[in-house]
C-alpha cells in the first residue's frame, strides 16, 4: 500500500513535538492506517539544534519550494508559528496539490477564508484541529459526529496561560503579578504575554470557533476582547462570595433574530458548572446545539505532545481518505 | 448527486427521535453532505401511534428483508433495542452490503467480534457512537482526532439513571429510595432499573470502550460490576467528608505489564475532578493517552435527540466517505 509522505514546516517545540508523536506511536498510527507514515522533509534553519529526536541532514531543506515541489509529498504540516509567512506557505502548499494540516491559531484566525478557499480550489484537505484547544478533538467533533446540530452557542476557555494565572489567583491567594511570575517559571507562560493575557490568543480561537459552528467568519481583531490584566485578589474573592470562579471566557451566541453576538472577557462561572472544574492550564470548550443540548470537550489547550497529537489525528484522518 | 437513503429498524421513542433529527436539521444535514438524505423504509408494527412526526403508511414494513434486500437503501440504522433480534439484524444488513448504524449498546457489547468482523467481511461501515455516552462525540473521537495515541486509561460516567439517583443522595439529602422514585417520575429511571442500577448498562458501555481503545474485547458479563443499590446517605456523607463524590465509574487501567484492569463500582471522585462537576443525568468520559495526557468528553447520555444526533453524526460520515 501507498507510503504517506509528509513535508514539515518548522521543527521548533511544536514540531519537535510532533515528530516525536509519530516516533513514539509509529505502531499504532500505522496498524490503524496500514500503511507507513513518514516525515520525509523539514523545512528548518537551525538543524544543529539538540532535540532528542533522530532525524537525518538530508531530511532538512532551506526552501520550502522543495517541500511544495515534491511530487512524492502528500501531506504538509505548516508549525512555523505567527502569520506569515505561514499563510502564504499554507496557501502556496495547496495550490501545489498539497493537503495541509496546521496548528496555527493566528495564521488560520487571520487568513482563514483565503485558506478555506484554496483547499476547495485545489480540491484538498485543510485540517487545523489542533489550532483550538491544543489536543483536545473538539473541531473534528464539531465539524463531524455532531454535525447535525444547529449550534447555538459556544462558551471556551481556550488560553491556557490565562486559565493558570486565574487558577493560581484563585485557590492560592496570589496576586496577578505574582501569578503572571508562576507561569513564567513554569513555562505556561512566555516572557512577552501580551497575546495571551490581553485575549489576543482567545480572540483568534474563537474567530475559528465561529466560522466552522456558525458558518460565520469575524476577523480576530474585530471581536471585543477584554483580558485579565485588571483582575485583582478582590474581584475573586467577590467572585467566590457570589458561588463563582472568574474563568476568560470566550463567548459566542446566536439570538433570537439569528444575529450573532460574540466577545471575548472575564465571565464568573458558577461554581457547580463544568466549566469551573477546569483547572491550572487546562481548556475546555462548552458547546449548546439544538439535538444535542449541551456537549464539553476538556484536556490540554497546548504543549508540544498534546498538540502533536491533534495534529497527527489530522494526519491520519487525511491518510484515511487518501487509501480509501 | 446521489441521494442517500436509509432503512431504520424501529420506530420507539429513539427511532422517532432520530426521525425528528432529519425533520428538524434537514437544512443543515444536506447543506454540509451536499445531497439530500431520506429514511424510505421503517421496520415497525406499530404503525397507528402518535409521534409528532410526518411518516407515511407507504414506509413501513413489517419484514425486515425488504429493507435489507433493496438495492437503493445504502445505509440501515438498528434502533431496536435489546441483544436479539437485533444484533442477528445488524449482521443479516452487513451481510446485504448494506452500512449499519446502531445506537444500541447491549447488542454491540454482546456481539462486538461478531459485529466488526461482519463489517471487515463485507467491506461495509459500522458505526455506534450513540451506544456510549448518548450524544456525546466520544467514540469518533478515540477513533479518529485521538488515535495517535496509546491510551492507558478510561473512566467513565456512562449511565445518566445512576448518576441522576447519585446527584440526588448528595445535593437533596435523599436515600436511595427516594432518590429511585425521583428518577423514574423524571423520567430518568424505567419502572424496573435493574440494568441501570445494577451497573450492567455500565458495563455494556465499559466493555465497548475498551474494545475500540485498547484492542482488547471484554463480554460484559465478564466485567465485575458493582450497581449502587447499597449506598446510603451515611456513605455519601463520608464521602463528602473527606472531600468527594461518589460516582458510579466504568473503569479500566492498563498495567505496567500491560495486562488490562477493569471494573464498573461506585467510587470516590474528588471534588476538583473534572469528573465530579458531572452532575443530574449527565455523561463523561475521561481517558488518559500517552501523548495527549487527559481528556475528558461531557454531554447528555441518553434522550432521543441527543441519541439522533450521533446517529446523524454517524449516518453523516457514513454518506461523506459514499459521496467521495
Amino acid at each position: 500500500m501507498k507510503e504517506i509522505k509528509i513535508g514539515l514546516l518548522g521543527l521548533g517545540n511544536i514540531g519537535t513535538g510532533t515528530y516525536k508523536t509519530l516516533e513514539m506511536n509509529r505502531d499504532i498510527i500505522e496498524k490503524e492506517l496500514g500503511t507507513k507514515v513518514n516525515i520525509v522533509k523539514i523545512l528548518e534553519k537551525d538543524i544543529d539544534r539538540e532535540r532528542d529526536i533522530t532525524v537525518t541532514r538530508e531530511q532538512f531543506v532551506s526552501d520550502p519550494e522543495d517541500i511544495f515541489m515534491d511530487p512524492e509529498i502528500d501531506i504538509v504540516i505548516e508549525l512555523l508559528g505567527g502569520v506569515e509567512p505561514a499563510a502564504t506557505f499554507m496557501e502556496r502548499a495547496m495550490d501545489c496539490g498539497k493537503h495541509v494540516v496546521t496548528a496555527n491559531k493566528a495564521a488560520v484566525a487571520a487568513n482563514y477564508p483565503r485558506l478555506t478557499e484554496a483547499a476547495m480550489r485545489n480540491g484538498v484537505m485543510f485540517k487545523f484541529e489542533a489550532s483550538v484547544g491544543g489536543g483536545i478533538p473538539v473541531l473534528t467533533s464539531l465539524k463531524g459526529a455532531a454535525r447535525a446540530n444547529r449550534y447555538t452557542e459556544v462558551l471556551g476557555i481556550v488560553n491556557g496561560t490565562t486559565n493558570y494565572i486565574l487558577h493560581k489567583m484563585s485557590k492560592e491567594d496570589m496576586d496577578y503579578d505574582t501569578a503572571l511570575k508562576d507561569a513564567q517559571e513554569k513555562g505556561f507562560a512566555e516572557a512577552d504575554p501580551t497575546a495571551d493575557v490581553e485575549g489576543i490568543d482567545a480572540a483568534n480561537k474563537l474567530s475559528i470557533l465561529m466560522a466552522l459552528m456558525f458558518d460565520k467568519y469575524v476577523h480576530p481583531d474585530d471581536i471585543p476582547t477584554t483580558g485579565i490584566t485588571h483582575i485583582t485578589k478582590e474581584m475573586i474573592e467577590e467572585s467566590a462570595a457570589r458561588d463563582c470562579v472568574i474563568k476568560l471566557i470566550a463567548h459566542a451566541t446566536v439570538q433570537e433574530d439569528g444575529e450573532i453576538t460574540y466577545e471575548v472577557r472575564p465571565t464568573n462561572i458558577r461554581t457547580y458548572h463544568p466549566l469551573a472544574n477546569v483547572l491550572e492550564e487546562y481548556n475546555a470548550v462548552y458547546v449548546k446545539g439544538n439535538l444535542v443540548g449541551k456537549l464539553m470537550f476538556y484536556g490540554p489547550g497546548a504543549g508540544p505532545l498534546p498538540t502533536g497529537s491533534a495534529v497527527m489525528g489530522d494526519v491520519m484522518e487525511i491518510s484515511k481518505a487518501l487509501l480509501r
